[in-house]
């Protein structure tokens, strides 16, 4: 149904608190020793995001919400059948959330499918509460890794997710090189990019308009954190959303995202881009920084619990200008 | 999949597309000497709102796209089953459509099912093309008619939508009012609620922020037409939608709307409104004005070709304060 | 130099800081037993508005800045040629003030005028210090009063201010009927106002951008202070300002505003308005509530201690929609 | 009084009015062969920009209005003291404009002063003219000069002006490196930076909201304009304004600005600022483009008819991070 909730990993759980909800206005739903929930004013669910007390940073995982119990059963198999790994996760194993299905996938990505999660109230309306970036709620994922084409069969092909934009490379016969992938009816809920991987690049969050995350800017600028800023505010080309990127103190990598349009479309026929359109990242022309193609956040591996190890891709990672600058 | 498109009656062409164009700036994607058809800056497709010359005003017809054109027999043996009356629209009858289902249906109103239509230039980067309104895409229908259950039964019993949001009569043995039903994953595509039937009250048209909203009014009263200002602009307590309701010069009603939720959760619970809760309809705590209750469209009968009769609801059509002050 | 500050007075300090602080976000410079000193985001001096302890609400005094203490002396010489009364108000006699001079105007009102007051730090970076209407500043006074004309004399032929905008009676003998006078280089500091008198109508605050005013009214309807919305938001025609205007718990009234324009061009020609004209208030149409012509401050007399009795005009205080209305 | 109007020399005419009228929405209030004068929507004045042909570009003067005729003498006598040289202009010689005072000032640049202007229709409420980036008027001019501190004295000491905020360099004997001067009751009038020169900088042109910036922005990458935005959006420390920073077709820098503050203060004290602070430039902390401090426009000598030689600060002329970067 759509893309549901992400696990950040965090070595100082209470700096991580303060920046995620004093600062950016996340709603905490609950905690223990080694957990935050957070949800977005937006959520009626038990949490989009959990902060969770680690060694090193990177990404727990990052979830799918399913129509219905019945649905785990359907990915298990197709799992199965590609020959990856799945276990099933108890009841409330995950705080607030029923049965679920743990997958490490072909990529090596950690995907939890899961269909329900507890009721919280709804806090769209306690304008009250607003605070920092005015988060709303998840709106997806953006992955990278060495082979997007394979991924994109995965998704698209298996998993019934549509296609509403993608990148190709240059020259005569261009390879797929990102994808913006939909389940619910916005512009995507997963995005896969050409990289060093299995890696999360970011998370993207839904803010009201653009004036939230100006306004963000402001605030994260007044409390020291100037430098977490590491791309924006502008104007996506993909998605046409208006976005900033932030870093948290442990350099997760999080995007603060309004603006894309409705995808409800029976027949959209996907965007296409060039990889080396100055107007496909940022509409406004802004050269994207190096770190955005060097830096992305590493996987736990649901099987073994170790970070995954990094492949590189056969295609170039980043558009030429980058390439050239070396 | 999602509200469609409508068909707006008018009694003067030209007048209606300088209002619809010139000034709230819909994009005219083609004509002929009885119809101009529109759509809004994120549309893909051929049209979101007909206006079609005619004698009186009111609405000929709105519709809803179905995701196959397998989808039309289906509803269209619901229809019969219903004791409704149904016609197949050929392809093109209407201009820019595939195949089609209009049917009158039990409670008079003249509902199209489409599957297909053909694809239009994307004018949502095009922001040069960016005028008035900045009106996105069709939203919702809301409908107005003697017996909300009913209705209701048929949208969620019969034709799958779901329900976010409704509104009951005070008292001990309260009974449905209104209630916003969706497909697409937004607060709704229709509204129903109760009052004198069949009409539809407003078309409502999805803008990109509260900033297009105030642009708007303040281009309004620059060009003559501050009275087409009927309520608002202000936020709505059902929906939280920032919004402005105009009459275009022959009296139809069309809402300015942004800042709804998404509702792509399975488990959706409605949230529950009192009729008479004074932040209900205006979160800000504004009064409704009469004409509200008093004014909407009529609709045209499909099978007659003339407007269709009135009845008058056996429960109270307006909040208590508006019935005591008469 | 500029309207400099407002006292406010107040049944109940506490509720009132809870109304102003807490909910609007003024900055609390200090208070004592009997007074709350406020300050906007942007001010550099101690207060703009105290709120004072009383046993019945209205307005103490308001105050213009002038440039130097000496400018204090040249105006106890113009009011006492006026035959009107003043008496000099010693430093710190107003918590944060230099030396004062206090006068009992020829039209009853309450007039304070200072050179120095005490330097605090600026908000105006501090942007985690930005919460509810984010008030940047006073911005002017609204005053009433049975003869605007003599008024005008006094402030424009005295005082030395300049007139920006003026409304005027209709029909072929039209009498000044309003009119906004400036120092600073916006489009007012007073304004002046036909209606009983003398009382204050309202306090003008100056906001960042219409957004403030939007996140305020949805914080105020989240708060139980929706009833406290008596008009807006909307757009002015004089001052083409985007306003909303608020009733303190104890019915003091003041306007949340911003948008207005620059008059530094010595050769300004005043703004003429009809007083009926429909988009002279808001230009949007809307009309005006009745409680917006009823209602106003009463202003406590230097002299006696006492609420200054009220005068009628002789000429009518509202536009003939309201006057009919009866 | 204020910043009055600023001459571009651009080298087709046409090309400029493209870019100047119909992509940023100046209004064009008259033209000739050589000519085009433009105002903002605010503006009751003739021009507030000149776009002057020219074989190359550059200021062909930039000027500040005062309040009378007389105050050109007392101007006359100050730069006759202060050895420079200035000449009469009768009146129409500048199209709508009454006698001024043509100076080369000590620094080299062309400097004129002007008490009497046209009066033009306001289009402040003609929102049907709002267009671009909803130009209101010009704010400010910033000059590039190697010695900022004598012009300080010129301006300050002799012109009357007043200093709202000022950078200095580093170390145990700072010097001046820029200072922020107004007239008008805003953050300033003229900004006068460390550099090669005498140069113009930038004029800043001020715009109603942050939405008008961000609009702007979408609407150049949609025109072929992308490459023309050099620098933000984002806010400043100094002045605390949002801003945008424009190139025109032939390399002229603007400002789109908005969102500083007012300044009427009598005792207002100088906010100070280091030159290495990273919040200084952009209070997000972007780093500034090198082109920044690289590129101003050339002047064009009042006596000579030529363009002013440079002559190079002997402090440094940018923050320390650019000039480790060489």
């Amino acid at each position: 149904m759509k893309a549901g909730h992400i696990e950040f990993l965090v070595t100082d759980l209470d700096r991580a608190k303060r920046f995620y909800v004093d600062t950016l206005g996340f709603v905490a739903t609950s905690q223990d020793s080694e957990h935050v929930y957070l949800r977005g004013l937006e959520d009626r669910q038990h949490h989009c995001l959990t902060l969770t007390s680690s060694r090193a940073p990177g990404v727990g995982h990052f979830a799918f919400r399913v129509a219905e119990d019945k649905d785990l059963g359907a990915i298990e198999r197709l799992v199965s059948a590609a020959g990856a790994y799945s276990r099933r996760v108890a009841p409330s194993e995950e705080a607030g959330q029923g049965e679920a299905l743990m997958v490490e996938d072909m990529f090596g990505f950690p995907v939890e499918f899961y269909a329900r999660m507890d009721a919280e109230d709804w806090m769209l309306q306690r304008y009250d509460m607003y605070r920092g970036a005015k988060v709303m709620r998840l709106d997806h994922f953006n992955i990278m890794l060495p082979d997007a084409s394979s991924a994109y069969s995965w998704y698209v092909g298996s998993l019934g997710f549509g296609c509403t934009e993608t990148t190709e490379t240059e020259g005569p016969n261009p390879s797929l090189w990102a994808a913006w992938l939909r389940r619910k009816h916005t512009c995507h809920d997963i995005a896969l990019t050409t990289g060093k991987g299995p890696r999360v690049h970011h998370a993207g969050f839904a803010v009201a308009d653009r004036g939230a995350i100006m306004d963000c800017a402001d605030l994260l600028a007044s409390t020291g954190y100037a430098d977490k800023m590491e791309r924006g505010p502008g104007r996506h080309g993909v998605s046409n959303a208006f976005f900033l990127y932030l870093r948290d103190p442990d350099g997760n990598r999080l995007e603060l995202y309004t603006g894309d349009y409705l995808s409800a479309d029976p027949d959209w026929v996907p965007i296409k881009w060039k990889l080396n359109d100055p107007q496909r990242q940022t509409f406004w022309g802004a050269k994207t920084p190096e770190s955005w193609f060097n830096d992305a956040m590493l996987v736990r591996s649901p099987k073994s619990g170790k970070f995954q190890d990094l492949r590189a891709p056969s295609i170039q990672d980043r558009p030429d200008y980058l390439l050239s600058a070396h």
